[in-house]
């Protein structure tokens, strides 16, 4: 079992001397970074939780990807907290070829029909002699370049978890986006593919709670790529006689958000801590909604230049918009954490 | 050592039962419950801290008071935090009087001239025979019923802490005020009072540190009572047809402010197991803010109900507004966390 | 026809020299200023558009009064827009002695049951000899003193407006409240009174409109008075080694709030010129919301001496909070608008 | 003189027919639609204010072409608010080769130095047989293309404005940004270049007044634009077994955010017809933050569908947050609206 501080260290190292320089051609030239992931294998950062880390720390790891680039936190979350992770916990398939990145997974839940409506799904599967998969997913992350996609299917209207290797079977098309581009996002087509049988719902809950905390420290760590710009800016910047930060209305807004940091990251570890709906859909509302706030007013501290392309927060600015719609929009939580009211009051 | 359950299941019955009944009277008549202060020191919980009870327990008592009596909560406070526990910590003088609530203590720090501003602190304390204190103090929770006072006073341009005890040299004189009401404030001055000596700045600054963690907890609490009372009230009214919190647009609201108690509590939690000063001051600045717009948001629920006399949000609306006042308003916490930004990031 | 300048500088000196002298006892006390009211009819304010004057000067007229009371301005709204105005548009009757604030009158609506949803009301008329109603009203301003009821009941499934004089078929009760307090709000039933018939739904929806700007217009002024006292403290209080509006952290906010008061009063001038449903429903619900926040921050301002009692702005704490309420709630004016959407977009 | 409304639905036409199919390729190709500028002219929208119009109803053009294109709208105003009409107004240079579309022109302020704090600008004039302006500009919109700049630069400490018309003592370099793409902003050098005075500060500030009322109106264009769609996505879409503004959450968020641009829209139109510093910097201040409150929420009205590329309002959501940086941030609002505190209270 590797060292909580240990990893963290190593990641940081990595995530300023691989993962930064190619940030902005990530984003610029929505360019999936296909070699870089196998880097991240290489160093143990695709399968945390396999490798005896805890979720806080899988968390961590996250979140300081995610200071240089929203991209490949993303990438990380869909490899492997979204499809590494349910498929080594539910069943007997090998993932090591998913931990060392030489095949890229793809977790497929959402449909062009319903978005984060699951209820409404249509993709299905049938028992011939073998699992046979029909039915289309959208918005899938990697869904571009994926070896093998985590597909959620209906089996006599319950949905369950299969596995489909990439074959002509599947169809994919780009989807582009404003922000965390390079991630492959994709329309992604199933028509009578051959499946191999994983769980029920339980595998799709278990991808979509951890996603969920995961989407959350990613954003919790574009707030903290955001702030930290902002502070270079604000005090070198001379604006009015003055550096930007000794500028009292804007020292205090900056010392605000990092307040909300604070208690982001506290609220964070709690979760990762105390597992369940309720707890990991408040996280997921208030983490995403904040940090957004967050980086809207570390933008505002640098000026036109925030609003130039070049300047990282302008990059952060657009992905982080993302973290209140995927994995569950604010509403889908909000609908869960509804759900709960009289389990914690 | 008392288990932490043990007391809080304690503390629940004693509010409901002791506490909960004198809440309407307290606030209407502003009247202080002299004998109810011995009452809570008879079980234990006006020294949490010297019992052996860790910060965060200590805390959780004081949200449950809070959810029942913002002004109990608050008399707890001035007592226990602000005054006894300091005393126990820093000096040899025997709390066992404050601890059962025989003796009232207050805090004097604020002074007319300057609140939040110690650094401008008037009150003088000169050595002749004895400790010689003169100066005025305000905003005193408890100040017209003390026994005995923890006052900051300048020796030297440096501020100390010194006991001084009621005396014809006090005069007091009440401050009435919007809520938690029947706590006793006063504008208290002292002329030539004997003090006893119990330590430099560091008393003052731990008695503010966990006075401002007790803030905290105090606003959550009282945000919870406020939900309490909106989803008791929610889920019996009928308006255009269905319950108010079957009208998604209330449900929504509800929801969201119970994530943020989830997050508040779990930032509550994480302080008090790592204090220091731009976390305290996070704590604070957050804490009450949400909980103010929390119980707003719960006021609106009830609609006409919640702006009568007898409804329990009435109060707790009025109260919970202190609490981005006391202890260091919401402006001297970001003081305090811009202070400290480059230990953060 | 009086000029708006001069009605509106006379109203300014009276609610300085006959109005502000009495707010804080009519608060206090929950006294209601029944000889102020035949002030208030002798200089000609309590029916100004009988009087020749557009709303809009007289919407100005409750802005100045709340400026210095809230609860004066809304018993002249009580008294005004909601019973003089609507019975002298849609009857005969003479209305010469409410214009004089010789008679005290009241508007019911609302009842126990079911607040704003008017669909629920239960009081009904029956054609008998005389028109009889029977019904509770409640949170009716003005209810314990009101000579006669402007009421609502329903005929056959539809809502009337009936005039009823008071008589001992009337039994009233008071609600006590937590601001604008003194204006007699009750609880109050009719039992078999006789009553005049003055019309349909038009009577009541008249009165509700221009009731409805008329909450927005009270918001506002207590909003400016707010800011006024905000700015008096904050150009004196010296703290830190500068006066509190010396901090840049404070100006802003100030100064945000401010602009946000050029808004709405633009707003309200051009909702005046222009009624219509969702317009009106449009500035109830800004208004009030972003006055209540306004408010919220010029007592932030004040610090310990806007939570205490004889602050004016502790008072208008109180005060605001109705606006969101009374009239038809936040959530009443955003159904309305959205029952609009297709005649805006 | 064109009659207002005539000359709105000419716009509204125009701006359906011509400006919106060319919306996607400006954006996406960073591309300067020059030909489109020619046909502006040629329909007599780049000079409203000198056909007669009056300034509301030249912004109600620009709202206008915002509601289909940011882009086209701020090329309007650069050519339009900030150069044609200070040009027209102030000296007795022809403008119609600028009126026509024939010319572009380039307001040039603010510079890499020191951004919106014009104190410190160091671009400067002196007076030889000519004027000779050197200097450098920044952010400076149809900079790549202009034929012409109306330039700030010191006199002796004092701001002028001079013309200087294209010529190879000026070189421009392209400055990339997030939204309001192919504007051709630009940073543009001025070395030794012969330069025509116009007049004093006055010019500028006549530039900087019209210039802001113009982003104000370009703000609301670009929310109502969001608003349309986000109705048109949500009265379609199911989710969930319902239209998405079946669902009140949703619904009432809309309905907010209409009620938000009734008040906007009657700000503007207030501040057009009783022009002055702080009503301008109010309106600047609260239509830019309130329109991006509102795109925001439009988005998430819209999913996943709101965060790709080729929807309207993924463009919109980059767009508006240039409204609360050019022409004068919040921040420069706030401290011209604190500098006339006195003249409104």
């Amino acid at each position: 079992m590797l060292e909580s501080q240990l990893i963290l260290d190593t990641v940081r190292n990595f995530s300023k001397n691989k993962i930064e320089p190619l940030s902005e051609k990530i984003d610029r030239e929505d360019w999936y970074p296909r070699n870089l992931v196998r880097e991240m294998g290489s160093i143990g950062i695709l399968n945390p939780l396999y490798q005896g880390l805890d979720l806080y720390t899988a968390m961590l790891i996250l979140e300081e990807i995610a200071k240089v680039s929203g991209s490949v936190a993303l990438i990380q979350d869909a490899q492997t907290e979204l499809v590494t992770e349910p498929i080594r916990k539910f069943s007997k398939v090998d993932v090591n070829a998913l931990s060392s990145g030489e095949k890229i997974g793809s977790f497929g839940l959402s449909e062009p029909c319903c978005g984060s409506d699951t209820s409404s799904m249509k993709t299905k599967a049938v028992k011939k002699n073998e699992w046979i998969i029909t039915g289309e997913k959208m918005w899938i992350t990697q869904g571009l370049y994926a070896d093998l996609y985590l597909v959620a299917a209906k089996v006599d209207n319950k949905i369950n978890a299969f596995l489909v290797n990439r074959d002509p079977c599947i169809s994919v098309s780009k989807i582009e986006v404003m922000g965390n581009r390079g991630t492959g996002t994709a329309h992604v087509k199933f028509e009578e593919c051959k499946g191999e049988h994983i769980g029920g719902w339980e595998v799709i809950k278990y991808a979509l709670n951890i996603g969920r905390v995961a989407i959350s420290a990613i954003s919790i760590g574009l707030a903290e790529g955001a702030i930290e710009e902002a502070l270079e800016w604000g005090n070198s910047r001379i604006v009015f006689g003055k550096k930007v930060l000794e500028h009292q209305g804007n020292l205090w807004k900056v010392s605000d958000s990092i307040s909300k940091i604070l208690m982001l990251k506290s609220f964070l570890k709690y979760v990762c801590e105390n597992m369940n709906d309720y707890l990991i859909s408040s996280l997921k509302l208030q983490s995403s909604r904040i940090s957004q706030e967050i980086v809207d007013q570390s933008l505002q501290i640098m000026g036109g230049m925030g609003y130039a392309k070049g300047s990282k927060i302008e990059r952060i600015y657009r992905d982080i918009r993302l973290t209140r719609i995927g994995e569950g929009s604010d509403e889908v939580q909000l609908h869960i954490i509804s759900k709960n009211i009289n389990k914690i009051f």
